[in-house]
């Protein structure tokens, strides 16, 4: 049987949950490949208890490029600088390499896959998208014979989880992001899935494959989740929305949309029935029509499946172009400014009482450009926390019209998106 | 760019989505293959006005088998002996494969497996389980570093359909399958639907697949919706629960359930909520977890979309063993006997009214073997109608219990099974 020889780099818990994979499946792995995959070098900051003494130790993940050993280079250090080098240098010397890192595909994709293609190997990153569901490899091969003309999409756990639980247990964004943390749900360091940067990474990823286009991240709105209050949990959910972070790509015709921000979507659509820290992808494609896919988004072995799966591929001779087409033929993306976003929106304003008890109120807020189609509110002390829906405003006017208002009458006001997925 | 020629037997609807694909579609498909799609041959019962004329047509679906120019057979015929006869002699001339009938190989599929490597041809067969979902190439690759460990699927659209219409509408089962059929969803005759057997052909194969053993469709225990009544509905509507008609494999350890029955599951779990002609696949794995992908079963782009897939795949030389590993390390399936199956029931009785308001009723009907859960009741002239939900039970207890029923006191009896997915 032929043998597979694979140097791990970053022994966390992805590391950890691919080496215990490697290890427990070893079995079932070979009768579906025919394939022995043999772990021959890992790199870490310091050396784990649970890998095998006799495997190599590299204390410096760099020289897993450069061991004439290794066929492939499976990377889960994550972060910046080092996988990034390490990916070079791995593709330089014709190692086939398997990452769970969106931020580094996100950044770089485009130029690391012309690397790819130049240096005749693959790159496998099942892992960096909605960690165990297959959707990469849907997108670039199960649907492959579709335009994915939108999807709308739910990439990380840690936001669908504080959303779910503020919701469900009526707290403010800080005390659970707090538990969050205890509970090891969140990083002590959230920025990066607070603000819907991770979830950024994710979307460019996913949005490249479906419109064979570079990965864009550096064009992309995103807006996370930690300016969402509990009051607009409440006046959403009044209202029938839920409140999701969303990675939602449309193609338009001329330009589509790539955007990440907190949307209410209707109580009765599925994706807003995903909760905890489940991840999905409601997709429509030009062929197969509408579908919905749920699984679990991070965690050792999750996410080492994925990173396994890509193995699978390699050891079958069943990997692909990085981004579905030849890197040569990928096109720059032509996103739609925000500004000039089609849609409904929910305006949030805090007014005084005697304000809210005019009988002619919204006009007075908003003039006779937005309509508003309903409202729900909140009484506090002398103010009302108020929530409406308007009708379908392209967002500049939105936008224009909340710059406008009186501050004497309208003390605070935001606006959230609200989503259609009709599914 | 190198050519992919294809022959394809059966202008029904699928046929005609593929062709259509492969017309409307070339560009997008040669970007992501590097390779051109040129049918160069079709069959069907009539000559077809949407098919070019200068491609090659044969009244005999056989001369596709033997035709020197053809890659590929594409066979979406359905049904019998024709369709096996053309598969045999495809492969046997070293064609690769490509079919929707599922009928085809949850019967031979595993001397067609043997067939296809003994000949170094691959078989696809995307389209034959859950239409546009690519739920077979999640099966065998997506989650290939997994064992499936159990999986609960709504594989026919059109008993999902009727199902949904009896309740949402309060009909019973005949005018609405009445309906079905008028509006094109059910055929003229619906046995291989509503009797469950097109739901145990794609079991037969889905299970093959994740228990690594052969497609066992013959000792699978199959129920269809055809004795489900809006009684059954309603009771099970009180008591919190759907009826679905569903595919479900287990694995137990020493052996495995693989069955096809209408079972009742609580309106909460998502599986209970995928409604009207959805096709849904709720899939628990060893390393990713659970996951739930739901899309469109039938219809002529969502099949074709499967079908053009599979000639991806070819094109790419992505192509696998037919059930994910070597035919000759496919063990035979060891299942277990229904009465051995441990779970809840759903026991619906039909009382006269003065033995109903006996205040031992449930033990004088059930003895004390068997206890109940919850009841709903419903009112009918002189008699009542009871749905109880029982606790978990072998099923030969509840087979037992009914048959020892006073047909004095109960008039009619019978049950279904629970399931609980827990997602």
């Amino acid at each position: 049987m032929k043998k597979l020889k694979i140097g791990i780099a970053g022994l966390g818990t992805v590391g950890k949950g691919v080496y215990e994979i490697l290890r427990k499946d070893a079995e079932i792995l070979a009768q579906k490949s025919q394939t022995i995959f043999e772990v021959v070098a890992v790199s870490s900051r310091s050396k784990k208890d649970f890998v095998d003494s006799k495997i190599k130790f590299y204390p410096n993940a760099m020289d897993l490029a450069t061991d004439p050993e290794i066929d492939v280079v499976v990377e889960v250090i994550g972060g910046g600088d080092l996988a990034k080098n390490l990916m070079i240098a791995a593709l330089k010397n014709g190692k086939e390499f398997v990452t769970a890192n969106k931020a580094l595909l996100a950044e770089h994709g485009f130029e690391l896959a012309e690397l790819a293609e130049a240096s005749k190997t693959h790159v496998g990153f099942e892992a960096a998208v909605a960690g165990a569901t297959p959707i990469i490899k849907a997108f670039k091969e199960g649907l492959a014979a579709n335009e994915i003309t939108e999807f709308y999409a739910i990439l990380n756990g840690t936001c669908n989880f504080i959303l779910s639980k503020m919701k469900d247990e009526n707290l403010d964004f800080a005390p659970v992001l707090k538990e969050a943390q205890d509970l090891g749900f969140a990083e002590l360091d959230p920025t990066f899935d607070i603000k819907g940067i991770d979830t950024a990474h994710k979307l460019a990823l996913l949005a490249a494959i479906a419109s064979g286009t570079k990965p864009a991240f550096n064009q992309l709105t995103i807006e996370g989740i930690d300016e969402i209050s509990i009051h607009d949990i409440k006046l959403a959910d009044e209202l029938g929305y839920k409140i999701k972070l969303l990675a939602i790509y449309k193609n338009l015709g001329d330009s589509c949309q790539q955007a990440v921000y907190p949307a209410l979507v209707k109580n009765s659509e599925k994706i807003a029935q995903v909760d905890s820290s489940f991840n999905a992808i409601l997709t429509n494609a030009s062929n197969a029509g509408l579908s919905l896919t749920i699984g679990r988004g991070a965690g050792g072995f999750p996410t080492g499946s994925a990173v396994v799966s890509d193995l699978l591929d390699i050891a079958s001779g069943r990997s692909t172009y990085m981004f579905g087409k030849k890197a040569a033929e990928l096109a720059d993306a032509k996103i739609l400014p925000i500004a000039n976003r089609v849609g409904k929106y929910f305006v949030r304003l805090t007014v005084d009482k005697k304000l809210a008890q005019e009988t002619n109120f919204f006009e007075a807020v908003f003039g006779s450009k937005i309509k508003v189609e309903s409202a729900a509110f909140f009484d506090a002390e002398e103010e009302i926390i108020c929530g409406f829906l308007t009708d379908a405003q392209k967002e500049q006017n939105v936008v224009e019209a909340l710059k406008a208002l009186d501050s004497s009458l309208v003390k605070a006001a935001k606006f959230l998106r609200v989503e259609k997925t009709d599914f």
